[in-house]
């Protein structure tokens, strides 16, 4: 069954590496001499005391199982977002325990919903840790979709396992090393590379490396209360919107065409995903163009930054899209569930998976008229095997179950139809701001308690690719 | 490639029972002395004309094959309604023909969408019609669901080819018309019983046969501006209830329990369909009952009708549930969707394809913790074919695709979200009255025409399950 001792072995690991991870805002409180030092320590304490204790009573001695693995993966997440929180909820910047994990969720989860109403009056090293949780978040996503996913055979995930050199794939452990060391590599260069253009931008140090860590994890959290409307500046739109789409885009790719081995345009995910951006650009451009008084280049940039920022997941907001016309609502809308590329770190049911899905329903149609036809979903060059086909379509349907279960469930907490449909999405496909009452203007405070545990569950769900989690929810699973 | 001559042969063949069709109205309007009598025998006339022309200039000598069967049962629809359109126009009872055309097409899909913002003071003769296409309609939908579709291997249709006695499955042509027969029997018996029980509840013998006729056809057209609230009975809210749900319950299953062959609790669809009213009634129920001021016999009626006529896209209206909470409107969304089951006069999904889609979501799930099994979808004690799992779907998604284009095209013509919405899903599921602007207390008048016409469209597609319309619009069909 479940190897308990072995999978609490890597989890107090993780809980060691949080604890490290830990010392960059403590630091950041220091520089900055603020009161918040003592939380961070308490918080490091706990997360390195629990961590040590269960790491020496432990042993990794048997070989994890795939069972394993989706429990190891889901408490991880868990595990992190219980004690992030802990450094907001100590200092009382966020006084209730709920909105600190909440918060703290939606920062590992790469989400982006706030409940905060007020994000300027936090200390920097706070507002650098909730940023830093996106950062962090980003770079268990890359590990998990292109090294671990594969390996639990999750939604199709197979097809987009990292082509890095390494050694042989018989030893995992080695290679799911190699693989993550040589994608952090891209991810930490990415990061570097923004925050160094936002400055160039006229942003200062900081406010250039929480933007970074938001954007290359395509998570949403600002330091300002007004996103990144509140710079009013074309760079930084346009610098931001180049980097939310470097990281919309499979990290995997990026490093082979970083290797000079292929050309990004040879992708087909890469080549449907620009392909998306344009035609939505295109048809909420019209809108936006004669809202914004025919003023070409502003509309061209709130458009452009709006588009991006939803399909990649990231939330940044520059312009209130709820002021839009319902077709340009409704374009964003089909956005949010599309998503980035698989393998990068954004959200949503990815774009590879729709580009299969509308590859299966053309031969389904095919094969109405020619019932004995064999015809297989061909991705690039390759064929996709019909057991993947098949599971992307099942992660379809329990995304769209799951949706609608969503949406009547929050309902029935007493919202509204446009918050309830919002608030679901956004924090299914991790995007942070949502339609209604939590659009890109509001936040998401005013949801009651119980409403704020199911949405947090729903960015766990959405970020583990649906399956991880729901895998634990059956019964076969706890069954011998 | 396409039996151009023969398919022409059918469609003027049935031209020509659409005149004789008119006769009906025709005689209604000689009984009530209407001054329509002309614009029957026109129409009839025309009909009549064009049809023996084309059936005696054409030729069916050759086998029809799958293609010709798509292009028939297209065209078929088209030219009924675009006929059957006539009388309305030429007595300028509706001055518009596309009024008129969304008017017919809406009766012989059984959608039961109308234009007419005043039915009353429609002649009775034009009143008849308008249900008795329903009537026709649901004929043909029997005809095509149980006989028709599964020979051309439409959505999982196969599954429900009719069981009933006949000769040899290789004489196709025999087969279908010995099929025919028997379940017409049955449909005929079911609207002679209820027109009788309606006239006990003390309706007069014309309402009791067209409510009949909207009723067995899941159609939804009355002959009333309240529809079935103006009889404020309970009688007669309780047998259209009892009849809808008949009507939404698979033909050849109907066939077969009359003739004491199985029981219908042995069929795992209609304990499902069941099932789902049980758990939607108790789910809106409680929101009605505290509506209501704690009345529980006028909750369970109203809840129970409303559920029933939306699941089965009947679109009958006894309440306006959009004054209903929005966890209740939600529920009553998600019916829309599903629809009645398949070889029922019920549009939608249909609920077979629901449940053969939710086993396929656990299997998915189970698959995940073990790669290797063979793990097929069981109905009843049949294994469904992988061809047909998959083949459903498809359905699914292209449901889904055609939905959000179809929202996003009606949004784009200046109509609200809801309206946007409720019109694409009442019209595709075949219901009638949707939610906003075509809720259950509005019409269809103030939609533009282009968004008429649209509507119509999706009303014959979803009608004819999608993929019969869908293939045609395919390159692949046009190709040699």
């Amino acid at each position: 069954m479940i190897n308990v001792r072995a999978s609490l072995h890597v989890l107090s690991a993780l809980l060691l590496f949080l604890a490290v991870s830990l010392v960059f805002p403590l630091a950041v409180s220091l520089i900055y001499g603020e009161s918040t030092t003592v939380h961070y320590l308490t918080t490091i304490a706990l997360a390195a005391g629990i961590g040590f204790l269960g790491y020496f009573t432990t042993k990794a001695t048997v070989e994890l199982r795939i069972k394993d693995g989706f429990i190891i993966v889901t408490m991880g997440w868990i595990i992190f977002a219980a004690f992030g929180a802990l450094p907001f909820y100590l200092s009382s910047a966020i006084p209730s325990y709920t909105d600190s994990f909440f918060e703290t969720m939606s920062g590992f989860t790469t989400t982006g919903a706030s409940i905060l109403t007020e994000i300027e009056s936090l200390p920097h090293s706070l507002l650098f840790w909730r940023s830093f949780t996106h950062w962090l978040g980003g770079m268990g996503i890359i590990l998990l979709s292109l090294a671990i996913l594969p390996l639990l055979g999750i939604g199709g995930m197979q097809l987009f396992k990292a082509e890095v050199p390494g050694p042989s794939p018989d030893k995992l452990s080695p290679r799911i090393r190699e693989t993550a060391k040589l994608l952090w590599f891209v991810y930490v260069l990415i990061t570097v590379v923004e925050t160094a253009l936002l400055m160039f931008a006229d942003m200062n140090l900081f406010d250039a490396l929480c933007h970074s860590f938001g954007t290359v994890a395509t998570g949403g959290f600002s330091t300002k209360n007004t996103s990144v409307a509140y710079y009013n500046s074309a760079w930084v739109d346009y610098i931001l919107t180049a980097f939310m789409v470097i990281a919309g885009i499979n990290f995997s790719l990026h490093y082979q065409c970083l290797n000079r081995r292929i050309s990004y345009w040879k992708d087909e995910e890469f080549r449907f995903f620009i392909g998306i951006i344009f035609v939505a650009t295109l048809i909420i451009g019209v809108d936006v163009f004669y809202l914004n008084d025919f003023n070409f280049s502003k509309s061209l940039r709130e458009t452009l930054f709006q588009v991006v920022s939803i399909i990649t997941t990231t939330g940044f907001g520059s312009a209130d899209y709820e002021t839009w016309s319902t077709t340009s609502q409704l374009v964003l809308f089909v956005l949010m569930f599309i998503g980035g590329c698989a393998g990068s770190t954004g959200g949503g049911m990815k774009v590879v998976r729709i580009l299969v899905l509308i590859k299966f329903c053309r031969a389904e149609l095919k094969r109405m008229l020619h019932p004995q036809a064999v015809l297989p979903v061909r991705l690039g060059e390759r064929i996709v095997p019909r057991d993947i086909v098949s599971n992307i379509a099942g992660y379809f349907l329990i995304y769209m179950l799951l949706f609608a279960g969503g949406i009547i469930f929050m309902s029935s907490l007493g919202l509204d139809l446009p918050t309830s449909l919002g608030s679901v999405v956004a924090t299914m496909s991790n995007i942070g701001p949502g339609l209604g009452g939590v659009g890109p203007t509001d936040n998401f405070a005013f949801i009651p308690t119980i409403g704020k545990w199911f949405l947090a569950f729903l960015m766990l769900v959405g970020r583990l690719e649906i399956f991880t989690v729901m895998v634990l929810l059956s019964r076969s699973f706890w069954r011998r």
